[in-house]
């Protein structure tokens, strides 16, 4: 099992495609460079941007787009027009196309974005609620060959015994069996899981819609 | 590397969860019985449905849906109060809680269906266009882990040298490297793939979104 702890306080800022914030990029694949990363091509990403206002997001054509608000009041998005009223630790999953913007901001709020890129991989982005006492953790599977990212929200969380603060994360990549990566998990928390997978057939021409 | 034929001819027959038309059947998870697999639970399920008039969609609460039109025409949807128009072999993807229906049938008309199981696992269904010729395959390399199903639309196709028909799908599930679950595809062809993944945290309580 190799799982990588990725303290808070080692999350990269990287500066906002479009120039209008700043985002902390926890896992970017491949690697980038510190300046880069966020404008460069990647496979996948899963970052933590503020709002501070009503705005529209950058673009990101070919990409698809999974947000978890993460402030207590939510997040409100409009999708190609359409209103989405994100409660705390709502997802709401889009195409990077799409134009969409937040709006009712009042207060700065933080949101969970997970990216990948659509002829590359796919990816789930889940909020899990945890409640378990140190002597009797639950194991969290990673599925063979996908990646998983486990976010601290809130709350208190030891995973396997290592305790963690929030934001911190924790990346397991590319175990082959299920057991490999099975991280044990106590406390009283709100966590954030991150998977994101490999398509088969790459190099083939697809249609992606 | 473990592949399964899945001849058109052994594809199941079975009723729509609301009474208005039948499905073929091509891959459920787990294995159901021949009558009551699409009532009831399922962790996946690849299915081709007609279509042959307008008319709303059965619901899947908890399930994930990609839709891709299979016919000439393509196929036009309404999710949600707003239209999509598919061309051919474009797909769709919607929560089986959306209220879908198809409009402006005026024949009969081929979607191919990948369902996932919300909490359980997440799909990618995607057209794939092959221009091969017999001597120089392209390999489909399956990713770990995941079940993978490759379906000839239209064309010729070769798969690991056996001659498909039209709806023939090539099963994989289960590979753990990825040179496990390698085909080697020949032909001129229009294939679909569809691409399942198990999810992490399996008895977690998650917000399903």
């Amino acid at each position: 099992m190799s799982a990588t702890l990725l303290p808070a306080s080692s999350h990269r800022r990287v500066p906002w495609k479009n120039g209008g914030g700043y985002t902390t990029e926890l896992v970017v694949r491949p690697d980038g460079d510190a300046t880069g990363s966020a404008q460069g091509p990647f496979t996948w990403r899963l970052s933590i941007a503020t709002v501070d206002r009503d705005g529209g997001f950058s673009a990101f054509p070919g990409v698809d787009r999974s947000l978890m608000a993460l402030s207590p009041g939510g997040l409100g998005l409009v999708d190609g027009g359409h209103p989405v009223a994100l409660g705390r630790y709502g997802v709401h999953r889009f195409a990077g196309e799409n134009d969409v913007a937040a709006i009712g901001v009042t207060v700065p709020t933080l949101d969970l974005n997970l990216m990948t890129r659509r002829d590359a991989c796919t990816g789930v982005l889940e909020h899990l609620r945890l409640d378990a006492p140190a002597g009797t953790p639950r194991e969290l599977a990673a599925p063979p060959g996908g990646a998983v990212v486990v976010v601290l929200l809130a709350g208190t969380l030891h995973v396997d015994d290592q305790l963690l603060k929030p934001h911190d994360a924790v990346l397991i990549e590319r175990t082959c069996q299920a057991d490999d990566g099975a991280l044990r998990l106590s406390g009283d928390a709100d966590v954030a899981v991150a998977s994101v997978y490999p398509l088969p057939g790459e190099g083939f021409t697809r249609t992606v819609s």
